[in-house]
């Protein structure tokens, strides 16, 4: 399944908005749902707030002891972006597309995103393999993000 | 070349910052940039500034009788996104990727991009051929704005 092309039927036909906040991906993910034919009429501003400080300034990110790569700032960037855009949809994402930056703690290959709509918020966990390529890294974060909005989208369009 | 790889050491040897505000492109060109390990030394805050509500919002654009797609929108996209970000070298895009949207007088594969640094701005016009798919017209326009970035940092690499 394409999923950023029934992304978009969804957010067309509840003629929705979505905003990004990425950070390890880049822009990766924005630049997967602007492949889309017509995309334009849902997506309006999106962001690539790479530095803590960008995150802090465009997002009001306040980073607690869990730091840039954590739920805690996955949840505070969505939530801020939201407050930016009230697009219906912010995503975010943070964490580590290698193949320096790794830890034992958060190795390279962590990342954790969060969808957040007005009534609901999901925040997710995803660690690949980290023997893998920054670009192949990158790759597997936007399209798991894009799964995990489908998801989400098929599970609130009902509701409003 | 690699372009992106050739980018990011002349950034990072004379400590400068970049940032980019893409409209056609949607994230692709920032993504490209982000490819590379390390572009978080350079790489602070990018925009896909997608509406023009976003470019006027974000960018303080105003569009004037050439509309959004124009060398002066690209312009003043560059020039906002230096007032916003202070990044020594500002990059903005805005264009047609299509497949649906061209005009006579603009179209399909139609983009201006601009670059601008303090005490400098060029702005380029690239037209591909109209008959390609909206993910081909995207990689032209990143790939073609990647080597504009690489030249205009060679010419002023040994002036700051």
């Amino acid at each position: 399944m394409d999923y950023k092309e029934e992304i978009g039927k969804i957010l067309r036909d509840k003629k929705w908005k979505i905003s990004t906040a990425e950070s390890c991906t880049g822009g990766l993910l924005s630049s997967k749902l602007t492949d889309i034919s017509g995309s334009s009429e849902y997506i309006t501003l999106n962001l690539i707030t790479y530095s803590n400080e960008a995150k802090q300034r465009m997002l009001n990110v306040t980073l607690n002891q869990d730091g840039a790569v954590s739920e805690y700032c996955a949840c505070q960037m969505a939530k801020g972006l939201y407050e930016l855009t009230h697009s219906e949809i912010c995503v975010s994402t943070t964490g580590i597309a290698g193949p320096t930056g790794g830890t034992l703690q958060k190795p390279v290959g962590l990342m954790y995103a969060s969808i957040f709509s007005k009534d609901r918020q999901e925040t997710f966990k995803i660690q690949t393999k980290s023997n893998l390529s920054r670009t192949e890294i990158k790759e597997i974060f936007a399209n798991e993000v894009l799964k995990k909005v489908y998801i989400f989208l098929k599970e609130v369009e009902g509701k409003y």
